[in-house]
């Protein structure tokens, strides 16, 4: 029986590994990837200490550091079911493995949802993005789309108005969702024009991005405009279906979490990163929310709180 | 006028300055040192995608990540108080200057308490440590005393227990304070042996610590005991004075903060890092937990939240 068991090998994963390992946690890290979401950027100049690293190198990095714990286990797998059992939890993996564990620490991550659409895979990384917090500086002196008009287009529009030149807010619909005031602010703002009633059809370009596709739902006409970045903020769903009716969950799937602590609704179960009900996601907070619910563990495992 | 003021150079300050940067927040980090209190550590072995690193390399790092922030002006200066006034605050500074900013971010970590003893400081680095969760797998192998009885003292004895050969626990009283339930693990295991009564006078050593010297208050002798390593587990003092009378602190003189935001007491004061009432001080949770802070910020100044 293990004392925790961790899933996900995000920068959550890691970090919760790293010092699950120094406190001599009995621990096994499942995980099916390492890196987390942010593997897909082509430069990240916010992981704290380092100003410039691909998503893929700070994936290998996350991963060495993990590895070069000699105190854990680490099994490449995924986690399909937990189940409540006496004095712990039987965790059921897709290699149709069982373990048992005294607690358990979700850091499974989340996931941007996708328009679906031609060319938006194949240009992650050289034009279509998802969080702007990271990458809006990379859009300086370029034209940008943003697709949703939700908060999260809001945002977006928000953080590239220091950077882009002209940016498109594309919105299904006739109206714009989120915040009145930044409804507001945004809709105000001189480089911004607002393109109602466009459905999105394909991302377009060469080795990098170039323009975006979409039908206008009132002429019924094909259109495009000429841009250099799309970004795409529909939404993220959290990767919380294995602890569905185990944990409370808020209305978006997110797990609820007590924020000192990382704890769930259910004694045992912490949780850190993208998968929580935290406000804000970056790889940052996603680290330090791991670490601090694995010191809450061990203090849970061996100082009896 | 600044719309924001970050105080502090340390994991928390750093972290903030390159988020706001990247927000384009009109910034202004203050800080009289950069690294934080880790800058003293020979090797860091969990800051999460470096296996290992000193603290002085770590303190490098991370000025050079903020320094490569251009959009943020930077100040090696100390700040002494900060002000409430219309819309914002006023905040003198030790160079005798005055900034006005819409809102502050405090940063200013925490310092640990000395024993203030001859050879301590010599030390440090070299035997002599301060935070188990960072440094207990560094002593493999090695006889540790660890001096006080509170609940920092037994956790540092816990974390220990897998590495060291034997742990002394070095008492001032008679008495062990600290929970109960940790006490008596404590006392119960065979590598610990609790030394009572018992006033440290001198760590000694060549290179490396090799003893620590006390006088034995019962019999007026002056002792010495062979170890490789002294933690010094007498509690941590926020650097929260100049925040005191403007925000709400605990009884330790921790600033009491939002955990899903960092949002202090006062309308415009955030908190971020060692300096906070957070359970769990680590470099990594304070640099995400600025990070936090900063993206409330944003949303406090550009989305009217």
């Amino acid at each position: 029986m293990y004392e925790l068991i961790i899933i996900g090998g995000g920068p959550a994963g890691v970090s919760a590994g790293v010092y699950a390992a120094r406190k001599k946690i009995k621990t096994l890290v499942i995980a099916d990837a390492f890196g987390g979401r942010s593997i897909v950027s082509d430069n990240i100049e916010n992981w704290i200490g380092v100003q410039s690293i691909s998503g893929l190198e700070l994936a290998k990095q996350l991963e060495q550091h993990l590895r070069a714990q000699e105190e854990i286990e680490i099994s490449e797998d995924k986690v399909l079911e937990i189940i409540k059992i006496d004095d712990g939890f039987l965790i059921k993996t897709d290699a149709g493995k069982e373990h048992q564990t005294k607690t358990v620490l979700v850091c499974t991550g989340g996931k941007h949802r996708l328009l679906n659409i031609p060319g938006e895979e194949k240009f992650i990384g050289k034009g279509v993005a998802f969080c702007s917090t990271c990458d809006a500086p990379f859009f300086k002196n370029k034209d940008v789309a943003v697709v949703g008009a939700g908060n999260a287009g809001l945002e977006a529009v928000i953080d590239l108005m220091p950077y882009a030149t002209k940016i498109y807010l594309i919105v299904r619909g006739d109206k714009i969702k989120g915040d009145v005031l930044t409804r507001e602010k945004v809709i105000n703002y001189d480089k911004v024009q607002v393109i109602y009633n466009a459905g999105v059809k394909e991302v377009v370009g060469d080795a990098f991005v170039s323009g975006l596709k979409y039908l206008d739902a009132i002429s019924g006409e094909e259109k495009e405009i000429t841009v250099q970045g799309v970004f795409v903020t529909i939404g993220a769903m959290p990767n919380s279906d294995m602890t569905r009716g185990l944990v409370e969950l808020n209305k978006r799937g997110e797990i609820i979490i007590d924020y000192r602590t990382g704890q769930t609704s259910l004694k045992g179960v912490w949780a850190a990163g993208d998968v929580t009900d935290s406000f804000y996601k970056q790889n940052n907070i996603a680290a330090g929310d791991a670490a601090r619910a694995v010191l809450d563990i061990y203090a849970f495992l061996y100082k009896g709180k």
